[in-house]
């Protein structure tokens, strides 16, 4: 029986999940491919010994003594960040191995060296891990919906963030709290900066638009609001406008530019993606032919994100037993067919707006606010006051109808500047039925 | 440029859809996969003539005359139905040509025919578009899923019945009303046995489970029950136990036996499954790796049963392309590791139940029934008895706790028996949580 090899490197959760998927899928894995995929070395920098059901498998402080070994056809990346992950996989490309990584960061910021010396090698880079954990999204967009023109991407990406705004929003309770709670149940990081700031989510939208539209896009071309300044008051307002608030990525195709922003979004109560809870993701495609499709799972986890790395190297070994390496191009695009696109500036962008002025309880007040919105033409659908006090500020909420990002911005600061507007305005923009 | 050559048998509305999907696509495939994959021959019994846009493509009456066209490397049946799509798609194996189909009837009732001549003649059989139209739900189960026991199989999977079940729910009228309107709207066909039965399903699930368990079902292996006996009230009903009624198509793994069963489900709203309306479909899984994922799409209609169909087209023209037909096996098992099981009887299964009777309004007949339940050892969670009547029958609505269903037949059956009860008893399963 063909026997393939693969060199982990990285020994965290993402890197035993795998160990555990490999070992427990084992006969599976034979049973489908008719070879056996074995883990033929590990390394990691802090680990001095593996646990006793991998016990055979050699340990090494090294990667490098793992892309050095000439018996390793496939080399696993997955202790993220970007050096030395970035070093290790392009020596393992140089190397001629195979890789396959989960590594979002690394893939979003330095995609194009390491996809370009991929195809200069002749080897193939597998990501599915990449973005949606378990959830096989890559190879749905590279693959089932490859005669598709994919028009726009929406989606949940990021399990801490839902997670936080999804306790926000069934218990009432503030970010910092749920976020300590979240800290000590492992659903949030020590440094949560990258979930909680939608970075994390910038760079796999960075992933997903690049195979979906077939344009290199970095996670720095994605315009990124992150969760941390949601109050339970707008969760609260947001239910009273028939919406609860999460933390999305938008992309939309405009054909010679493209949309692409990470920011906390209003989500109408019908539509799926308002439905996603805790630490589940779901990725929903508009394709030209296919329509709307949506993708739900768990978008992190030891073993669900095993899951996906282990479905990248079977479709590695299968292609290594085929003799069809390079089978599908690894961006879904031929490399001489990926096409630059502008990407939109946030000022172009056109939809409807949720703000909440903190205000003085007095005649007029509205009045002036109204009048600046309506010199920005911005017209607004509903507002909600708050309470009524002699003394001190109350909420004054506006929900407006579409309109442009910059006259947004520009009324805003206007308003901002006004002796009766006593705190900054939160601004949430709201998704717009398609 | 290497071209790949396509016969299309069968030029109904998903033949239509799969020639709009090449044609419009046609330059996208060449970017993506550096081929041109070619429309070479349309046969169809009732066309005359072709639209304008496909004129330079040779049309025949004929299927055989493309399966005996030396040049064309893949047929493509949508002519659905058992004869003569069998005998088409057993001659172009055996000319050896690849075969892509959308034919659910035919591979839940003929497939072990079909793969058995295919793997013998080293030929592609690819079926996305046979279950959940668009959704690429067969090549997430083969390959994204590939280190996975799946353990569960739950879905929406025809869009009629849920089309007509949506409309019920969200506008109260009855079965037979919606029904005609969904013909009159292209919703239903003429004759809607198959969708509202639930044959459709069955035959769909049946395919699911072949390739998710590596185990040869025919629908014939399925328990089904249709929709056509649901009644506004019991929606009605539903709604006040915070449920909503579902054609689910239910699965489950129990490693020696598997369940297999399509019916009318009462599904807890907070289940995604419940939020899934109008046309679309869901197919929900669980992986004991992946844990819980679910797909939602378009699960019919002409363009997007095409891009599916398109996808299994690419598959095959690249494997055409770089040697490697076979790479996935097309059941997803090698075929000498395909193991029969047996499948649950329905008197073995366990769940919560909703009856409906129709009784007399009479002292005792609470007591007379809860008695009969309560021998056949059936707890009852909650009762519901509607209206006060002096003469004449009142609806009283029973929900139960987990039953064995054999215990639930007997006790029905004896409770049918009663003089006091009126009319047939309503039994709808409801979904248990996982």
């Amino acid at each position: 029986m063909k026997e393939i090899k693969v060199g982990l490197i990285g020994f965290g959760t993402v890197g035993q999940g795998l160990a555990d998927v490999l070992f427990s899928q084992r006969e599976r894995l034979v049973r489908r491919t008719g070879m056996s995929i074995k883990l033929a070395g590990i390394a990691d920098h802090g680990t001095l010994e593996l646990p006793e059901r991998f016990k055979d498998i050699p340990l090494t402080q090294d990667g490098m003594q793992l892309i050095n070994d000439p018996d390793i056809d496939i080399i696993v990346e997955l202790i993220g960040g970007i050096e030395p992950a970035k070093t290790l996989v392009m020596q393992a490309i140089a190397a001629g191995k195979h890789v396959v990584t989960a590594n979002k960061a690394l893939l979003s910021q330095e995609g194009s060296d390491i996809f370009a010396a991929a195809a200069r090698q002749g080897v193939e880079v597998g990501f599915e891990a990449s973005v949606g954990g378990g959830i096989p999204v890559i190879k749905v967009l590279k693959e089932g919906l490859v005669a598709n023109k994919i028009l726009s991407i929406m989606g949940i990406m990021n399990g801490t963030a839902n997670y936080i705004l999804t306790r926000m929003t069934d218990e009432g309770i503030a970010f910092d709290e749920v976020l300590k709670d979240a800290q000590q149940l492992g659903f949030a990081e020590a440094d949560p900066t990258y979930d909680i700031e939608g970075i994390d989510t910038a760079h796999k939208l960075a992933i997903l638009m690049t195979i979906a539209y077939g344009t290199p896009i970095t996670h720095k071309d994605i315009a990124t609001e992150g969760i941390s300044q949601i109050e339970p008051m707008d969760i609260e307002l947001a239910r009273e406008f028939g919406c609860r608030i999460k933390l999305l990525a938008i992309s939309r195709n405009h054909g010679d530019h493209v949309e692409a922003r990470v920011h906390p979004t209003m989500v109408p109560q019908d539509h799926l993606l308002a439905s996603i809870n805790g630490a589940f993701n779901a990725i929903h495609f508009c394709g030209d032919t296919v329509g709307n499709i949506l993708m739900y799972g768990l978008g992190a986890g030891s073993i669900p994100t095993g899951s996906a790395v282990a479905a990248d190297v079977v479709d590695i070994a299968r292609n290594i037993n085929c003799g069809s390496i390079g089978r599908v191009p690894a961006l879904s695009y031929l490399p001489d067919q990926m096409q630059a696109r502008r990407i939109t500036p946030m000022d172009e962008l056109y939809g409807p707006y949720y703000f909440r002025c903190t205000v003085l309880d007095q005649p007029g007040v509205l009045a002036k606010i109204s009048g600046i919105l309506s010199k920005y033409d911005i017209s607004i659908e509903s507002v909600i006051q708050k309470g009524r006090k002699k003394v001190g500020a109350v909420p004054l909420v506006i929900v407006t109808h579409s309109a442009r990002e910059s006259a947004v911005s520009a009324a805003l600061a206007e308003i901002s500047g006004l002796d009766s507007v006593t705190a900054p305005i939160v601004k949430i923009r709201i998704l717009e039925a398609e």
